[in-house]
């Protein structure tokens, strides 16, 4: 891969990540009233900036951590801790997406994980605990041999990318819902297309454009550790070659 | 891969499709009233019968029939006329789906395309419509070079995961949203979860352990066509040893 569209692609990512975080806070913050931690419609708030940011945008900068060519020479623990770290921080702002919702909801009486967003989404969180949990303990931990990391590695990277696919169609099933929720009356119904529902619907399919691409390059191949004599790509990239 | 292990994926992956599909026909006839095409409330019942069939299940089945170990030996031009035919049919299934929203909501006065699931379902037929004429015509007509067929390769195998994983998607906000719709009295809210939530968010889970077994069976290199020298492995699996 050459250098030009390697560092192209990071600048397309990050302002792609950046974007989708920071266009359900002006949603949240335009017409849904702003943030709080009361309890309140103000705290449920939280819950899609916080699961945007956790499950989608830092949970994929986790998984691409092995895809930068500087991860590719050198010892490997360090990059490790790095995307086991990084995958933790994901963790802890999901978990606090959901006490923003369970609150919310406790307040109000409201049930909690009746629909099909919430069921897709608590299957998400699960999968993603399960598979942070077994990383950290195969492929972090010193016990496990070498026989059982290379057994479990398309495992992990499988599922690596399926919880990223589920947590976008979570984040799509929950912003459809969403609207549907606060758009009810005639003059402004969600079918009349509102600018909240416009902007929306667009930061949904922004999120959706972002997983692709971060999909693309978790399973393309030409994105990922280059084998035992592909030594002139490697060093190409690293030191600025064309 | 061992012969035992391939039958058994074959035979839950058709039970999963097949019961995909029955679950959605009897949540239309249970709960729905059933089936008309007459652009009533019955028409559109066929919308979600026939974007799972399509968009997913025969979806499915098309993509998956490189996998058949029957498929790697000999010419290969049937099985990519086999592979044509049955996309082309999902399609014809996913187009009569869209056909029954679209009457149904022209009959009603119902705008067209304006929630989140819409969006992303029109986007992702528009994907597969693209991808249709564009791998007949780079894989099925002969006048394209070898080293296109390369080049095109990888990206036509990405984006149909990838449509199969925004058809997921659309069928998880759809579901969600079509439940929110029916399910609004206060003694059958959605939210006090009647037989009817629970039956339907069931049947959305179970597109979604679906989709995901035959993305594993796409992607995962144990599934692919052996390269050459692995002639023993293919030799068993063609004639039944273990």
């Amino acid at each position: 891969m050459a250098v030009g569209w390697f560092y192209l692609s990071v600048v397309v990512l990050c302002s792609l990540g950046s974007m989708c975080i920071l266009s359900t806070i002006y949603w949240m913050r335009s017409w849904q009233g702003g943030f709080a931690w009361d309890g309140t419609m103000l705290m449920f708030n939280w819950h899609p900036v916080l699961m945007v940011t956790g499950m989608v945008v830092v949970y994929s900068a986790a998984s691409l951590v092995y895809r930068l060519p500087q991860s590719w020479v050198g010892p490997k623990l360090p990059w490790k801790f790095g995307h086991a770290a990084m995958h933790l921080l994901a963790f802890i702002l999901t978990v606090l997406g959901l006490h923003a919702v369970f609150d919310f909801h406790n307040q109000r009486k409201i049930p909690n994980l009746y629909s099909l967003h919430s069921w897709l989404g608590i299957t998400t969180v699960f999968l993603f605990a399960c598979q942070w949990f077994l990383g950290f303990a195969v492929f972090l931990l010193p016990w496990a041999s070498v026989q059982l990391r290379s057994l479990l590695k398309p495992i992990h990277v499988f599922f690596g990318a399926s919880i990223l696919s589920l947590a976008i169609a979570s984040v799509i099933s929950g912003i459809n819902e969403k609207l549907f929720f606060s758009l009810k009356n005639g003059t402004n119904s969600y079918s009349s297309l509102p600018s909240e529902a416009v902007f929306a619907n667009c930061s949904g399919m922004l999120v959706v454009v972002f997983g692709l691409l971060v999909l693309y390059i978790l399973l393309a191949s030409s994105w990922k550790r280059p084998e035992l004599g592909m030594q002139a790509e490697r060093q190409a990239l690293l030191h600025g070659g064309e």
